[in-house]
């Protein structure tokens, strides 16, 4: 592999996310190439395979370990696969791209992390918003100084309706392990340098309350304590009519940034009811040049042409543990001390 | 008078924007106190003195001459009355607030501010969009050197939808001398120190095509030509859909402001169809500021207290001048020098 | 005085905001009038009272209750007299305007809300952001359905730094009973018909983490649940470097509405440092219209012109109740019912 | 090259533009091969070519009449070039991206049209504004009815400065035929099925006052009557200090839509100096995305899988025949009809 010039990756889990990716690989990173598709649900993988000129599909995963055309795997498959996946991947001496969650407890994390270390391969997660344009400004603005010691951080993800999913088929927890966990790890980066101590999370059902007593859980509002002082505010809800919504603010002793505009583009309309803009309704939309931006960073890092500043294992963890305190939190009516969750 | 605390003040025209100017010295205008309406119409000055606790009513405003109750008129005429009155009531020995235009030729300008002079009446005429807080902090800002030498300005005027009025009931070139009039104020006071040389206009019946052949005329985009180099444009239109729209922008050497929103406040509604916001759809609600802050300071000047910064004959002449040009500019089909409709 | 054409009021307490709610009466409200002015401080009231051609000036607020030329008072104290003085008033037969809080304890809100009651005079107190533009067509969209059910709101007040007050003259939990307790009442108004049931609060001192151990607090983020599900974050800082910034936000099953701009105008400066605004820097400046509208409708009500729909007792003890369970949370690191706190 | 996946194509033009787009061809366009580079500078394409993995390197263009591996050029040379370039190109059987302008007079672009005609290949000029995502909403909401009949319209053009050029070494009439013939495409676009009829210009050397004796223009306002009645305005200017601006607004019998904001991302920092955000700089950095959609587009035609519909050598010479009649008005003094430049 070192003298290839591509990256030669292959996708796992050929979903609606998966198959993206895999686009971006095709089609929009230049020294990356898609070698292989797999999925278990039959013929899924060799669809996805064959629209991007891709010659070989799996149902099954492990059949990429012992691939030697294989340099790299982007796992995209449901959240609970992550782990197994990552690691043996990971062990098989695969450079590893995970869609978030990483991982479900410490124990998983720590599993893959230590996978990646042992065999000497990268490492990233899909911690997306980092590498969008205003949140990485906003991150560099903060890093110059400009707002000083933060004090008061927001994130907040809303989802764009209409709400269609069937609440018994996700999983418990969902909107901490798999929507929050971007807030999570936006807060944890923004507030850059300081460890969340103290976690309070209020939840409920009101997208879907006929689907509270299944555990379905669509809209929270998390408080997280910082050492350096600093409380932050992450919010999620699984169905905004006006489309895809991600926004941060950054307040500290010197100013505030924020970040996130639902607007489209800067094309306004005014007409009798007033002055109007489109939203994104898209995450791939929105974010195309952030999802894009990740993976070819990650490519760029294997092949060693740049130093990696993407998110790690690590982060994947500190992230993991805020929405493990959010569990407990909920469960328990109270705060919760990130030292109940996870040993330092 | 001398010893009053409040302006005793009659107004002139009981029209919309009459009505309207009634009711701030009435009610926004603590030192400032009507004491008389006057309009030909029959009951029109009654009516009106009555919803404001006004006592004197006439349907002949020379009675006003000689009323020693009255230290001040404004006047809201149609604007073909604006000079005679302006001059007849300065004669008497009275203070003029002057709607726009005051004057429909330069000899009219010339005779109001000669009248004023040798009477030693205040004389100020009612430019209000100067006293908007976002034009006059640009114009702050242009003197403050924050955008250097002014090289490019725009100035527009869009009056609020549906267009109802009766075209053929709308004197001829109304669309200089009673909209665009506003815009040409604009651009010299932003301007400042400069003088027009040479303009241009196109302008057509294009919201009442039919009514082009009787010379109504309800869009026009006029570019004038600045002794110091800059390049205007000013533009209007009679029918905006989506309510009342004033902008304003210089650009120059150092940077650029931009004035005037047409979103009425920051509310922003989002849902289905995107992101939007109402719009004004009055001018007397969009300035509803602007338009007290004029007649205050008109007020406090007369009371002695502050210095006159408001806009006077002078200006007002310097606007017709440029609307002049505009008339013969469409009547020619070329560009006009100043020069050729005013001596310096 | 129910033949009287202007409400005559006096205003307790010569502060800041008193100062200039004496102006608003004086110059602003056209039907009321400033008849006298009491405040402790040797010289404050007559120094006040003169500025604004006001006769009668006290040290001491009681001489007011037996002046049959006083129709209203408007209470402008430090906070911990609001409620002595706003139930004093009511039994002299005083109509009310009170500044927040109203109270400081259950108990005494009901005190106050008893006295008006009984003595049938009108109670109206200081939430001004009700007044507010954007606000109040905020609440008028969310009552028109536009926004669904509420799911999540949001409050917040940062006042503009720098911070110079001595941290050891300001009461214990002001951060609650006087800055919050405007977002208290925005939440519980804009969540129209929906009751808190249990609060979370995180607080700390950032500004002034020297005075911490005096128990100074100059930051929070409060988390509220409603009976309709919806769930709010209420959050102050007392030091912005960049003004005044209030702003709201209500997310529902329809839609989203935002409310609040710390932009101060439309004028935007573009130069070589990018695009830039000024802010509002003081809440005088920002809310010069809601401060003016609320006292304004408090006189037409009690001119018998209008309904009372401004923010009464009741509304001042809900959002009290909110800032009492804040202080208990804050105390026992824990979520509080309001059932805790007020029996409903 | 009819089975081939991608587009073999050739760059003639080494130069700022040029070399973004040969990255484009060779990194951004999966469909697209950069094969060649040509440009007489010694060095100056195996320089280039050789940062993008591209074997071929010419100083003389025309050895890439007879390559057989060369399917298409993209010809980003000065302007004076541009005709017989394309032309030469066509009659060799190669496709053609030409930047704009595509000819200097009309006989210049019937030339280059007759030749792509005659030849077959595919001729696409390099208006990039009409692939930008505000640009092409705002045309498909005009397109969709609405903002009714275009009445107003705007569209202006200014560089980021400082400026650093030497006005001797710019062409004469380079803000008409370089600079504005974007702004004339994109009205005539906006504005689609109407024609222009009239155009009257003003111009001048505000930015380099001291070049204006060499004949030096960097300052223009242009005014264009249209045969279905629209007025439109395009604006430039040689130096923004504050970035790249480029703006497009369109009024009309139902509304307005407006497009471009210099803003560069929805990050907003907020600190003692009031709001702010950063402007675009650069073109390159600014249209990024339109720059490569225009390129994407030309090859998805000429591998025939969608049809043609970016701007051809018909727009060319209508934008070019308004750039022609500002000349005319310039030198003349007056207003120039489209008849006087070119037949219909």
């Amino acid at each position: 592999m070192s003298s290839r010039k591509s990256l030669h990756i292959a996708l796992i889990g050929a979903g609606r996310i998966g198959s993206f990716h895999a686009e971006s690989i095709a089609r929009r990173i230049p020294n990356a190439r898609l070698v292989a598709v797999a999925d278990p649900a039959p013929g899924a993988a060799r669809r996805l395979a064959d629209t991007l000129d891709c010659e070989v599909a799996h149902t099954d995963p492990t059949a990429l370990w012992s691939d030697p055309d294989v340099d790299a795997v982007l796992i995209a498959t449901p959240a609970r696969f992550h782990t197994p996946l990552a690691e043996a991947a990971a062990n098989a001496g695969k450079h590893v791209f995970c869609e978030k969650p990483m991982a479900l407890t410490i124990a998983e994390a720590d599993r893959v992390i230590a996978a990646a270390a042992a065999n000497g391969v990268q490492l990233q997660v899909g911690f997306n918003r980092r590498w969008d344009r205003a949140f990485a400004e906003g991150r560099a603005a903060i890093d110059a100084g400009k707002v000083g010691t933060p004090q008061l951080l927001r994130s907040l993800t809303r989802d764009p309706g209409p709400f269609r999913a069937d609440p018994a088929k996700i999983p418990l927890w969902t909107i901490f392990f798999e929507t929050l966990i971007h807030d999570f790890d936006t807060l944890l980066w923004l507030n850059a340098g300081a460890r969340p101590v103290e976690v309070h999370a209020m939840a409920d059902a009101l997208v879907r309350p006929d689907a509270k007593a299944g555990g379905h859980l669509d809209t929270a509002v998390v408080t997280i304590r910082f050492d350096n002082g600093a409380l932050a505010v992450a919010e999620a809800n699984f169905c905004a009519t006006y489309g895809y919504d991600i926004r941060g603010e950054v307040f500290g002793s010197g100013g505030m940034v924020t970040m996130g505009d639902v607007q489209r583009s800067s094309l306004r309309l005014f007409d009798g009811s007033g002055v109007s803009s489109d939203t994104w309704r898209l995450d791939t939309h929105h974010f195309v040049d952030a999802y894009t931006a990740q993976i070819q960073h990650f490519v760029d890092v294997v092949l060693q042409r740049v130093e990696a500043r993407g998110p790690t294992g690590a982060h994947a963890r500190a992230a993991l543990a805020v929405a493990l305190a959010c569990i407990e939190s909920v469960k328990l009516g109270r705060s919760v001390a990130l030292s109940e969750v996870v040993s330092p």
